[in-house]
Parts: structure tokens; sequence; C-alpha cells
């Protein structure tokens, strides 16, 4: 059966790709609300795609706030399982826009990889989904499993809307197992289940000095500089070594198991050649004592994404600002909950803060850590589907990055997540010039269709 | 003869108002490139004035790079000293936009105050200029002393031209002493003279990290984070207290004369109301042991303007940007030099940087300290003129800001610079809501009438 979807894929291997570009040139950037109507014509757009390869239901979900989800179903496999699949519509703002080679929003083909922003994270992936499901319902007529069909349009600022909906209406997303498709493989044709992610808080921190912005040689000297406050508490927050100095806040952090550390050393990743060619700096930072690898994947981190306030323009204005705001990101792992951190952190804070100015701390989104077991059957379904297509047998790897739905979907829908995804180390999400191999692109739906197709034989 | 001239000030007062409103309303920023032309038409509405009353040789003075000068003189009361009267037509950038009661570039009166960008620094004090030497010329005809101009377009981002002109025509600035309006007075009804002005050296610090933007999930925790960094780095260049830890920084730190400390320890000042009411913020901050006059005008002190990088829109980004740039000034006092204080900096933040990073220190520009004598004649003619007007002693203050220009004319044209302004502590330089309180800008006018009627007698 599988084989006939397969071959459909690779006849269709050209349209899917242009269809992709499509979706693509639709600038969903969820962060910024002047991109709003963009998100909803995304969900439109997809809403519609799902309908035209036979799915049913198909629904744009709106909140009163926030942007759309979609969903769509095909239950008619009657005895078999049902798979959740889930991907996201929205993206990372594209700036800094000067850095890209070719513009964000016009998907360019280039050494066998599609440039845009969202190309990886995560329209390609969503749509190896949709065109996995299109191969084996045009081929076969029907689905090997049941599908139920849940994409957001905010999963790039904390996917609230997601979360709300499947805490209130888990009938709705019933389901065996879910499938994420919003991971990468470890390393170019290395099929790679990903089973563990790190979770985070997302903060700011607003400092205010005086009342009003003054001139730095009248108030040098007397004046508090909000800038200069800042530095000194995320200086406070993160020693030299890159420990964070929260008081308990590795408290509850849970080793990995001396079995899952043994298969990460196996792993083909050199560290020297990491970071030269991915990272790109003179040398790596963080905690001492712990690979590379270990203080991604399962160490907590921090850091600032930038500073708001004061004068950026060219050239030199002496101002003193009133206030900056900066946006400070933790990374959590098991057993942390953004809870205590969050609280840990503010109160460290609040302490370490230098006289004459106030500091408020603002909570912006937060996701728990998740660590999923290996011994399921989807996942077994998995690594035989990848073990077909690849030829090799599946690594199991963590993220450190997070996607806070796998908690949601393990606490309120009481199953596992299958995070299986075709990204590559250097695709660059979240920054300038982010691609999707388009190999992989394709050698993903067929993935796809052979996992719909093991998964739905269990 | 000056009585004269107060009187057609006196009748003239509602005029003076409105041409200065109309000068208010070009947007001099000398700061931004986009507002180039409209320090180019400053320039050209000021010169057109001055020809208007009578001033001879007019004339905007143009380099390759930069904003104009305009120069203009009166040099036919022989026997008579020459002034060099010394404004600027350039304003800062009006930003933060969104704290103004009314339009920065819309002159709106209040309270008796006029707001607007510029309206104290410096073009109201420029306009006082203009409209002492209009008052006497229509009333007399002349005169009472030779008079050139030198009015300037980029005060507010280092006053490269006029520095260059000044080294290389030392002859067509010939004068016996500058007259310099762009100081304020200690306190409302308080004649003052400024006779000591803090250096400056303003820099960029731009660190970079990783090549390129990378995913905070990703790579937090291995690869650099130049926000970090540069809080780092700023957090160890001043300790907690305020004092500056780069090595040697202290060491040609001159403490002012017993007298001139005395002097302003009588000066109406109450640290608490200035805290409260100018500052505005829960604590005054700097160096122990000094007060809060002794820090602003005759210590050394370090501010940060603002951090360009990174994400700074509405919400959460998860980037570790690869590079951050800090706006750090620094301002000096006698006898530290820019060449020596920089050399110490740069080399300080190269030794404190963490490891992972790199960082480029640039000097954007930079001006010397400076104190004047209180016992050369002009000073002595500037307090009989200000005690006609205002009924009070003129007090000696310092400036905790920089105006390079005065060093310049010390160095290169051998000639004491009078520093007699009429801004109030209030006004708000650099900030939303600067203002000119409107009975400052008439008083100033008059004020400048006698003086230049009392130097001409000298």
């Amino acid at each position: 059966m599988s084989a006939g979807a397969v071959g459909y894929a690779k006849e269709n291997a050209g349209r899917f790709l242009e269809e992709l570009k499509t979706l693509l040139r639709i600038p969903s950037v969820s962060t910024t609300p002047e991109h709003k109507g963009d998100v909803e014509k995304a969900a439109e757009w997809v809403a519609a795609e799902l309908r035209r390869i036979g799915m049913e239901h198909v629904e744009v979900i709106r909140a009163a706030e926030g942007h759309p989800l979609v969903y769509a179903d095909w239950l008619k496999a009657a005895g078999k399982p049902t798979v959740l699949c889930y991907a996201h519509f929205d993206v990372q703002p594209p700036d800094p826009l000067d850095e890209w080679v070719s513009p964000p929003f016009e998907p360019t083909e280039r050494n066998g990889n599609l440039y845009a922003r969202g190309a990886v994270d995560d329209k390609g992936q969503l749509w190896s989904q949709v065109k996995a499901l299109e191969a084996l319902m045009k081929k076969d007529g029907k689905l090997p499993i049941n599908v139920r069909v849940i994409y957001e349009g905010e999963e790039e600022v904390g996917g609230e809307r997601i979360a709300a909906f499947v805490r209130d209406h888990p009938e709705r997303l019933k389901a065996d197992f879910a499938l994420i498709s919003d991971t990468e493989m470890f390393a170019p044709e290395l099929p790679t289940l990903c089973v563990g992610l790190r979770g985070m808080i997302y903060t700011e921190l607003e400092v205010r000095g005086a009342k009003t912005d003054l001139h730095s040689g009248m108030y040098g000297g007397a004046a508090p500089n909000p800038f200069v406050a800042l530095a000194q508490i995320i200086a406070g927050l993160k020693d030299r070594e890159g420990k964070i100095s929260i008081p308990g806040f590795y408290d509850d952090v849970k080793a990995p198991s001396a079995e899952e550390l043994a298969a990460w050393k196996k792993l083909p990743f050199d560290e020297e050649e990491y970071r030269e060619k991915e990272v790109g700096a003179s040398k790596l930072v963080g905690e001492k004592g712990y690979s590379a690898i270990e203080r991604t994947w399962a160490r907590p981190t921090l850091d600032v994404h930038g500073i708001v306030g004061g004068f950026i323009g060219a050239g030199a204005k002496t101002v003193i600002p009133a206030k900056a705001t900066a946006k400070v990101s933790m990374r959590l792992v098991p057993d942390m909950t953004p809870e205590k951190s969050f609280r840990q952190y503010k109160e460290y804070v609040e302490k370490i803060k230098p006289e004459g100015v106030t500091v408020e701390v603002r909570l912006i989104h937060s996701g728990e850590a998740i660590v999923i077991g290996t011994d399921n059957p989807y996942v077994k379904a998995a690594t035989k589907a990848l073990k077909k297509v690849w030829g090799k047998d599946t690594v199991f790897i963590r993220s450190g990055g997070s996607i806070p739905i796998v908690g949601d979907f393990e606490r309120f829908l009481k199953i596992p997540s299958v995070m299986m995804g075709f990204g590559l180390p250097d695709d660059g999400l979240h920054a300038p010039n982010e691609k999707f191999h388009i190999a992989n692109f394709h050698r993903g739906i067929e993935s796809l269709i052979e996992f719909f197709d093991e998964a739905g034989s269990l």
C-alpha cells in the first residue's frame, strides 16, 4: 500500500515543492501585530488544502484573542489507532533583514536547499504531513490509520490558544499518540527521533531609574542608569563559566540516565567542528564539566535576546534613559517547573538589583520540559518506517528547544508524542537565511507515509 | 546706549519669540542622516537673519562632509575689543516621541515656557545672541563692540567641522574672548557663569559571538551570548557604588580648589529636592564621599546610552544574536585627557571581556575637560551686566556636560570663553518635553545687550 503512495509522492515532488513555496510566501509572523492578517491567511490556505486532499471536518478555530488553529480529521479506519498530527504555520520575525541573501518571504532554491523564513520551522514540515496524507489518500482512496490534524498559528509566541484548546476540549483531539513534525535530524542521513525537550520561561526585566530621559553630561554621576543596572543584574544572574547564580535553580535538575549519556557519546558529534562550522564562535561557552550536548539538551541555561530602550541610532546621543527592558529567557530541564523557576528568578533579581532603580519582572510565556519513553509501540513503528526510507537505525536525541504542546498532549490527552523531524542542524532556525534541505522535504514525506502505514498496522 | 536697545528688545519681544518658533520648526537633528537637509535649512535661515539685521560677511561654510557652519562679522568698532559669539543650531533626536506632550518640532507655549526640541539647547540661546545684536544695531545703527559670529550645525555629534575650522583658520576667528551661549543658570533668578566643563569620550563596544543569529533553545548552553558578554563587561567597568574600575582612570583627576568647593557648598542646592523633583529616582547614585554637585561637575563618570542588536520588538523571539553594540560614554575632568582615558578603557575592556566573544572598541568622538579662570576682564564685565539685569551677584559653577569648542578656542585662538547661559535645571535637555522659560529668553537678550555694552567699554 505504501509503495503506491511513495510512488505518487515521487511523481508529484515538483508540485509539492511549489505548493510549499506558496505557503512560505505568506509572512505569517505571529510575534508582531501587523502580521495578524497573514497568520489568518496562512490558516485559511492550509485549511483549504486539507479540504482539497479529502480531509473531513476541516475547521479554522478562532478564539477572542490570538491566532487561529486549524483542525481536520479522517476517522474511517475502523479498528485502527488514531494519530494526532501537529505542526505550526506561524513563523519567527525575519529580522535582521539585511542579512538575508534572498528575501525571507520569497522562497528561493540554492544548492539543493529552499531558503525562506519558516522553510524548516515549521511550514516545510507541516507540508510534509499534508503531502504524506494526500499521497496515501489519492493512491488508496483512504488512509491506513485514523487521523486528526491540529495545526497552530502561534507556536513562536507561546501557543496559548492550542494549550487552552487541548485543556478545554480533550475529546475533540482524542487519539492514541501524537506526531510532532517540528524537530531535526542529528546529522544528514541519520534518522532521528527526539525524545526530550527543554522547557522555558521567557521574561522581561523592565528597569526604571529617573522619571525622564536625562542628559548624561548634566546628570552623569547622580542619576541611575537603567542600562548599567541591567548589566549588573544580568552579570549577576550567570557567572563567567555559564553557571546560573539563582539560588536553588538547579535543585530539581534530573540528570540523564547512564544509558542515555552513553548513547549520546556514540553520536557522530565533533565539538570542535560544531564550534567552528555550526556556531562559528572562537570558543563554546557554558558550564564546566559537561559536554556541549549535555549543556544544550540536559542543563538549564539563561540567555538575553535584546534590550529595548535608550538610543540605538547611528552616531551619538548623550542620554541617560529613564528605562530599559531586557528580554531574558531560561531553558529548563526535567524536573524543573516553570512556576518554581520563575519565582526563584524573580526573587533573585529583586535581591540583586542595584539601588536607585526599580525593576519589574514579567513572565511572557513558559513551557514544561519533557522526556518521552522510547519503549512505546508508536516510537517503535517510527523507527521501522525510518529504517525503510533511510536504511539506518534511528538515533534518539533530545532537543534544547521547547515544544510546550508535547507536555499538554501528555497532561490533558494522556498520549505520548512521536517527534519525527527532518530539519538539519545548520538549517538556521530563527536566523537569517533559514533553509530546508529539499531532499529532506521529499524523504520526510516518504518517511511519514511509511510511518502512517506502520502505525496503522499496530 | 544699552537702555535704548533694551527698550527695543522689550517692544519687539513678541516678534522675537515668533521668529524663534520658526527656527524651532526646522528639525535640524544632526545625529541622523535623514535630517541632513534640515540642518542645512537651519544654517541658511540663520545666515539670512544675520544678513537682515546688518551683520557683514555672512557665509555658510561647508566642508566635504558633515554639517555647515555659519559665519558673520561686524568689525567697525575701532579700538574696541572683539567678541566671538558661539552657539549651535543643530539639535538632539527627539525620541522617544511618544513621551512628548506637544510635538517636538511644533513649538508650543505652556505655563510661561516654550516647549520644543532645541528650545534651550541651543536654538533659543542662539536666537538670544542674534536678537541682542539686532536690538543694538537697530537702536544705535552700530554695535558697541566688534563681533564675530560662528554658529555650528553638529554640536550634538561632536563638532568635528568647527574644531577643524578653528584649528585651520584661526585668523578668521581672531577675537579677544568668546561668548558661549549654551549653558544654564544654577537656579531660577540666579545669574550664573559656567567656568568649568567636563570632557568626554563617546564610544561603541561591538561584541560578536557566533557567526550568525542562533536559536536559543538549540544553542543555549554552547553559543556565546553577546548581550550577556556586554553585561559582564559593563558590570566590570563600574562598581556598584559608581566608581569606575578601569585601572589608572583616576590618576590625573585634579580636585577642585578648597575655595571652589566652599563656594559650591553655599549654592542653593538641596540634594533631596534635586533627587525627587529633578531626577525623579528613588535614590541618587555615584561615588561615595562626594556630593551630587562634586560627582556631576568634578568627577569622571561612565554611562550606557543604548545597546543595538538582538530582538527588541513586542513579544518573544528566542534568538542568541550574533552581535550587540553598546553605546558607552565617559565624562572626564581636568587633568584627564581623552587619549589616555580611551587607551586605558580599551585595554581594560579587552582584558575583562569573557571568552568566546570578540570585542571592538570604537571612539566616536571626544572632547577635553576645561576650567576657566574667573579673574579675566570679560568675566568681570559679564558679572556687571548680569547684576544690572538680575539685581544679584553672579555665581560661578561648572557643568557636567561637555562643550569641546571651549577647549579649541583656548588652544588655537588663545582666548578665554565666557559661558553665559539662561537655561534652567529642569529644562529637559536631550529629553522629551525640552523647554525654554520664556522670561529667561527675554532677560537673556537684555543680559547680552548689557554684556556687549560692558565688554565694549573695556
